[in-house]
Parts: structure tokens; C-alpha cells; sequence
């Protein structure tokens, strides 16, 4: 199974992007009980946990810490083959509390787009994987141009490249470049996984390319080889 | 006078974008003499504080909060006309301190782009700028479309018209709506403030009425008039 937290305290939007944004978690005895998206999928967010999903979470360094420690701690998480956490931006408060409580992380992969000033923040966040002695497991580099949906001609929107070259420069892996999809937007937006609605397009076909690459991590390939008896939806 | 603080200490990337990467911050008795990028315009920013670029700043908010009142109280701002505060992503710390640090704050602006993941934490913005009794001067709706440069049809690729319709549901002021331009991504990269390179553009214009619009904003007028006799640049 796997398991997904989103970190960001502030911005939860995964249970939105995911469709389950009205779900609430349940708890018992042995702790909170996350929210299944597909019986081998389940989600924490603190999105679960805000009334109106327009509070804001007022909320210093401690009480986050505090909240990432009860989502790793007292979730009913079960047998998960993976956890992956959602980090919102920055070397803060949110990464720092997710490597001190979890011990042994297997890697980071690091999101950026390919204009410089986003790429200033992301070669910041290996530095920060490596200080933290966490692997970097590689850099995805995201809004990586797009068609034009009338002419059907690449724009470049925030440049390309930018991922590729700062992974060269900083010698950690390039997993991938995700075109620009107008439909992936509207796709989080109305709650439905894009690579299920739209797994013929080029920006899915990046998705299922970076996964494979995330797989060949050393130690991943028997994990998934279990998955796959499992049939494992993706 | 203007100044400028760069509140974003995870990811500060102001001085990248106004070209004035390379300066220091030089320090007299009389506390730290912020970067001039015009003669009126001063620059705060932790960027000019980190050696190599690609460190990271690794600190949780009780730093972060010394280094923002630092920001605020030792530094030689001079006699200014205005004070601009960019924040980071998010309701915490960083906001939270500048609440707790400046009294009175005259109003806050809230930045978003369109589609509804992002609107979901630009409404968390507007409210908890509403429970730090900071009004909120409007909202601004930026990567709002853009125009295919090759065929020059429209593309909502964010999205157009989620930053209006909030300001609306949340009643606050709606300051306007900034076109996406691949050339603001190309001067910030450049360090060439985008609206002195291509003043006639529309995305230029939208800067230009936003700017109008906030000016309206009580108690701004006068100090505008006593401005536009100093002779301010744009």
C-alpha cells in the first residue's frame, strides 16, 4: 500500500486534487484512520481537519511540528510499501520536522520549474536533502513548456531546461521535464488523477516516465515487483 | 522614498530579479544601509546575507523572526514614503511576525492565480490578514491567461477569472488581472524589471492600473502627490 501526507500545513490542497476534499478522518482507539482514495491509497491532510476551508491554519513552527508528528505517530497508516510526504517550498519549519521524525528517509526528489528564480529556490532545496543527509533521489522539472492548444506550437513558457541543467550542475539525477497541460489543471481542480483521465497525453506519459525512473532507486525494484503481484492500479 | 523587504527567507529572490544579486550589505553604527537600486528605491533581502547562493537557509521561525525584526529595526531604511513587505507563500511564521512586528500595517494584497488550488490558500490569505486586523487592500489575479505567441489566441491556461470571483465572494477589492507574458519571466530572470523593458505591453498596463488602483486606497493619494513632486521614476 502506499501512503500519502501532505505536509503543507498552511496549503493542503492534495484531498482537493484527489477528489476527497468533503472526507473526514475518522479516529478510534489506535489512532486516526486515513482516508482511502483506492483500497491501496491513503491520505493525511490537514485539510481533513480544518472546519471551513477557508480558516486558515495560524500556525507557528512548534504546533506544525506538532501536527506532522501526529500524522506519522498516531495514523493508522497500516503496511504501507511507500510513504510519500508532500512538502510545501523552503528549507522551513515542514522538512526540517519531517527528517527529524522520520528516521532513515529513503530519498528527496525535488520539483522546481525551469525559469532561474524558482531554480535559486530548488538547487537551495538539494543542499538542504544533503545537509539532512537524505538522498536526493533527482530533480522533476515541471511546467516544462507547452503546446499551444489552437496552433499546436511550443511555447516556452518558463524556459526549459533549467531542471536538466541545474541536476547536471549540482550531480544528482534528472528523473524527467512535465510539459504545461491545461488539463491537469482543470484535472486538480475537479478532483480526478490526470493520468487516469487523459493517459494517452504527453505530460502522462512524462508522469509514468518519471516513475519508472523513481522505481530504479536502488532498493525500489523489489518493492515493486510485490506491488505488481498486488495489481497495483497505476 | 520606497522600501523593499524581502520577506521570503527560505527562497529570497527579489534581488535576482532587480538585478542586484551581486551587492552587499554594508554595516555602519547606525545599523545596516539597505541596497539602492534607484535613488529611491531601498532593498532588503536575506539573499544579500547567504555566501553561495545555492545554500540553504535551514532555520525555523524563532530565527526567521530575529532576522525579520533585524529587517525591520536595524536597518537604515531612512525617511520612507513606503514600506512593501513580500511574503513567502502560506500563513505562517513569516506573516506572522511581520503582523507582530510592524504596528499598524496599512493593508495587505493578496496575490493568487486563478484556478481553484490556488484560490483555496489565497482565501486562507485574506482571512488571516482579516484576524490580524490588517485590511486587505485587494486581491490580484496574476498569471490570468496568456496570448500564444505565435498565433496570438488567448489560452486560460491557469485558468481566468478565479481572483475576481473571490474577491467578490470574500468582499474585498478586486485590483485586476496580470496576463501571463513569457518575456516577465525572461527579465526576471535578467534582473530587468519588466515594465521599464516593455512599457507598452499588456501585462505592463495591468501592472500600471493595479498600481493606480492600489494608489486609491485611503490615505495613499497625499502621499502620492508629495511623490510624484520627487520626481519617482515610474
Amino acid at each position: 500500500d502506499i501512503g500519502l501526507l501532505d505536509a503543507d500545513i498552511h496549503g493542503p490542497n492534495i484531498p482537493k486534487m484527489l477528489g476527497i476534499e468533503s472526507e473526514q478522518v475518522t479516529g478510534s482507539g489506535m489512532g486516526m484512520i486515513p482516508v482511502e482514495v483506492f483500497p491501496n491509497l491513503k491520505v493525511i491532510s490537514m485539510a481533513f481537519f480544518i472546519g471551513d476551508r477557508d480558516n486558515p491554519v495560524v500556525w507557528r513552527g512548534p504546533l506544525k511540528h506538532n501536527a506532522l508528528s501526529q500524522f506519522l505517530g498516531e495514523v493508522q497508516w497500516g503496511n504501507l510499501d511507500f510513504l510519500f510526504v508532500d512538502l510545501p517550498p523552503g528549507t522551513g519549519d515542514e522538512p526540517l520536522s519531517v527528517a527529524h521524525l522520520i528516521k532513515n528517509v529513503d530519498g528527496s526528489i525535488i520539483v522546481t520549474t525551469p525559469q532561474d528564480v524558482a531554480l535559486l529556490d530548488s538547487r537551495k532545496s538539494v543542499n538542504f536533502s544533503r545537509m539532512l543527509n537524505i538522498p536526493v533521489i533527482g530533480i522533476v522539472e515541471n511546467m516544462s513548456g507547452l503546446l499551444c492548444p489552437h496552433c499546436h506550437k511550443e511555447i516556452p513558457l518558463f524556459k526549459i531546461g533549467g531542471g536538466e541543467k541545474a541536476a547536471g550542475d549540482l550531480k544528482v539525477p534528472f528523473l524527467g521535464k512535465i510539459p504545461i497541460d491545461p488539463e491537469i489543471v482543470l484535472n486538480c481542480d475537479n478532483g480526478m488523477p490526470f493520468v487516469m483521465s487523459y493517459p494517452d497525453s504527453q505530460a502522462a506519459k512524462a508522469f509514468r516516465d518519471i516513475s519508472a525512473r523513481v522505481k530504479t532507486y536502488v532498493g525500489f525494484q523489489e518493492i515493486e515487483r510485490k506491488m505488481e503481484k498486488e495489481k497495483f492500479p497505476y
